[in-house]
């Protein structure tokens, strides 16, 4: 599976000052042991590690996969706002995840790139109305295979 | 909202220890802080402290809400199992979540009842196949009011 980089604008913050943003500001992240690997307006990677996530099958626990791959796509729709200069406030509406295979060690969460017309109507709606809303598809990743797919609908606010 | 009281059957185990057991097998049951309310074959009400739970906005993570609504239905899956004498594994295969409202406190996930119907079909394969698959729904709720649902797929496996 490839694994394409992805452009970070300058002005915008680095994997780590968000890493430290998610660990204070959702301690849960910190429990889970999240890293961000990459993060831009195109697409965030964020990396989990095996032990803080396992269950009582020495597999990840599903609530940890949903969390990573949330985390992921919550900081893509943050990043996106931000590029455009609005300092919205996102939440999540509605997610789904497919378990597809059991995850037997560290993984990644990675944002699926959005249309580009997609974010064109979430900007749009957003400037018009102080509101919209935007899918983002994320897959997960252990030793370079998929395990999981999320997609979930989030709303920014002002 | 009623708050039914389930009854457990003598000779399973009490509240507190699945409570221990969640916390020693999936070290983010005890990160997120979780109690479990009441366990039964019939139902389960697992609780969850605002604090450890919360995110950048002083709401409960979306992350947190799902994990703790997959882990009711998932000790319910396996109540049921127990209840019938059998030692199989379950695991996760998909699940959609609905956020309905911001959550501001502690905060529940609790199983809905599954039809009979749906309960014996899930006995009846797993017992020719070895394998089975049941539907659960769960709802979170806030100060009494319902702010999440849940519904997912999980599989028993021998």
């Amino acid at each position: 599976m490839g694994l394409p980089r992805y452009n970070i604008p300058m002005g915008f913050p680095a994997c780590g000052e968000i890493e430290n943003y998610l660990h204070r500001h959702i301690p849960l992240s910190a429990a889970m042991g999240v890293s961000v690997v990459e993060a831009a307006a195109d697409g965030v990677v964020i990396g989990a590690p095996f032990e803080p996530n396992l269950n009582h099958q020495d597999t990840v626990f599903g609530g940890s996969a949903s969390a990573v791959a949330i985390l992921a796509a919550w900081t893509l729709v943050n990043f996106r706002l931000r590029k455009h200069g609005i300092n919205g406030r996102v939440v999540i509406h509605r997610n789904r995840m497919h378990y597809e295979k059991p995850i037997l060690a560290r993984f990644l969460a990675r944002t699926e790139p959005t249309p580009d017309d997609e974010w064109e109507w979430f900007l749009g709606v957003y400037r018009r109305m102080g509101k919209s809303r935007v899918r983002i598809r994320c897959v997960l990743e252990c030793d370079g295979e998929r395990v999981a797919r999320m997609d979930g609908h989030f709303v920014a606010l002002k």
